[in-house]
């Protein structure tokens, strides 16, 4: 962290006027450098043509620093797996902090640097920001928006119309593992686990799937907020198809399993940063499964279900044991401020 | 508002499941309706090609309710202008909000009503959202997060480096109104007044002006925090030009000038939503003035001062009865939340 003549964030950071300044010009620009931020204007002017996606995610999580990660990095990787669902390649993000005055700098700095960081893993670049203060108790230390463009890939065709009965589901990785570090943490709820946070950038490993698979690729979403089992239901609702889930075929870790026995939580339901579902024409199912088994992103990829006509609009489970038993949306909140 | 099962936010609205589903299906959806929103996935894709803006803001205004408008159409109208002040025309928005727990529905909805309001008026789309709850004492009953993307004008270039010795200084309409609206209704502070916000969609003024204008338009920035003081003493920073302004040709309402002296503020300071700055090369100066003088949005538009290439720098303001100051960055936070 560079030297500094304050150590926490006041309302004055807030003002637009000299300690905002200050706050910026003490590093935090020299931080994200780039020819876009450079011109600290009120936007920043990029290149872009044809089909563009234009996502938005806001970022509460508590707490800020969790096992495997914090707010800045989810931030980042955030917005560019919500381009990268919608079979984009993310280029660009813009980053706007709420933060809380007392907030130490020491906290705010190691979270620009891990936004940093991630930008750089992920590819992007960050040209345009904000930054509001509110008073102590009228926040929560830091919250970020991140919102992001990026060019549609030439052959991506991703959209809930695309699925159809046979289309096979593949879960790229191990469910349930961002929730459960997070709970991990919960002041209260403390346990001893290793487990951290997957929080990851996809862009990479979903460019690579659309470069083979193409238009086979219908459909993409990673599971944050409220699990595999809402994803499921939102695109069982929308297409009024129904899906097959297989228990035993979905991928959960040792700890993780332990952790949700633990605390009577349903893996299904708990949130996952590093993780997406894709639903792919059988006739190409195979190579998207060995791209990303071959991809250290999705090496645990699994077929974990099918879509199907039946019961439509229904997401209908088959346990371990052989019984089988319809996967309903959340009612209530499990685990608020995930993300 | 449509009849609800439901009358505040509560965590749950926030899970991402069954009682998000209930909250955006309330009617929200519906009342932002759009081909794009339709999709309901992470993000949306839309026609955008060459010079794009982009640009992001956070809204924290406390109270979210204020004389001349809501926290709603100020979060639309503060990116519409944003998008503006680079030249471009803003065509799609982001929406996210950070909603507190305990918030009221009918509070949440007459936002929401607001936002579309003033989206119809600007002419733009919000094409993807996001919603987070946080626990009571975490938040503040609403804080808004919108980005946007436009197209660069064809003959808009519009960049500090483009402004010279030389250059107009045009102000679109009264200063510090905004400012002095919100005030009035500050806990603890209340006075009687009937100023309003002025905020407003500067979009269709602007490219007026640069139909007309093109790149003899070098310079354009809406003074909000900080007001017309700090807009100035950051391009002066920046160019390393200097800036005279004369106290005798800015614009301010009576009842506004009443309160900042009963206040102890400077005007200059003071923040504005619906006005903007216009440096423009002075042979264009007088057409640009004309055009605002002739448009809702700028007819109390004024010349208020000069680009120099003396005091490089700096702001010096000529006051009313003759003698020179400069024009300083604010220090500290004059009116705090104030967009």
């Amino acid at each position: 962290m560079p030297k500094l003549d304050f150590d926490v964030i006041t309302m004055g950071h807030g003002s637009g006027g000299l300690l905002t300044q200050r706050l910026l010009q003490s590093g935090v620009f020299d931080l994200l450098k780039n020819e876009h931020l450079d011109q600290q204007h009120d936007g920043a002017l990029v290149d872009l043509s044809g089909k563009v996606a234009f996502s938005t995610d806001s970022y509460v999580i508590s707490p800020i620093f969790f096992p495997g990660g914090n707010i800045g990095e989810l931030a980042v990787n955030g917005s560019v797996n919500d381009l990268s669902m919608c079979g984009a390649i993310p280029r660009y993000l813009s980053l706007a902090f709420i933060l809380e005055e007392g907030l130490r700098m020491e906290e705010f700095w190691e979270v620009l640097v891990s936004i940093q960081q991630a930008s750089l893993r992920a590819g992007i670049t960050i040209v345009t920001g904000d930054t509001k203060v509110v008073e102590k108790g009228k926040g929560d230390k830091i919250f970020i928006n991140t919102s992001g463009v990026g060019m549609l890939h030439p052959r991506a065709q991703i959209s809930w119309q695309a699925v159809k009965p046979g289309d096979k589901i593949i879960v790229s990785g191990n469910i349930a593992t961002h929730g459960m570090a997070i709970m991990s943490r919960r002041k209260g709820l403390e346990f001893e686990t290793t487990i951290e946070s997957d929080t990851a950038p996809l862009n990479h490993l979903v460019k690579a799937i659309l470069d083979e698979a193409g238009q086979d690729v219908h459909f993409l979403r990673d599971p944050t907020r409220g699990g595999v089992a809402t994803v499921m239901n939102e695109l069982a609702s929308i297409s009024k198809l129904g899906i097959d889930l297989r228990q035993t075929e979905i991928p959960v870790d040792d700890q993780v399993m332990g952790a949700c026995e633990m605390l009577g939580l349903d893996p299904l339901y708990v949130a996952n940063e590093g993780i997406f579902l894709a639903v792919v024409d059988p006739a190409a199912a195979d190579r998207v499964l060995d791209i990303m088994k071959n991809d250290e992103m999705g090496n645990r990829a699994r077929f974990i279900g099918e879509v199907t006509s039946a019961h439509s609009g229904q997401v209908v489970l088959q346990s371990a044991i052989g019984g089988r038993r319809v996967v309903n949306y959340l009612t209530g909140d499990q685990l608020p401020r995930i993300c």
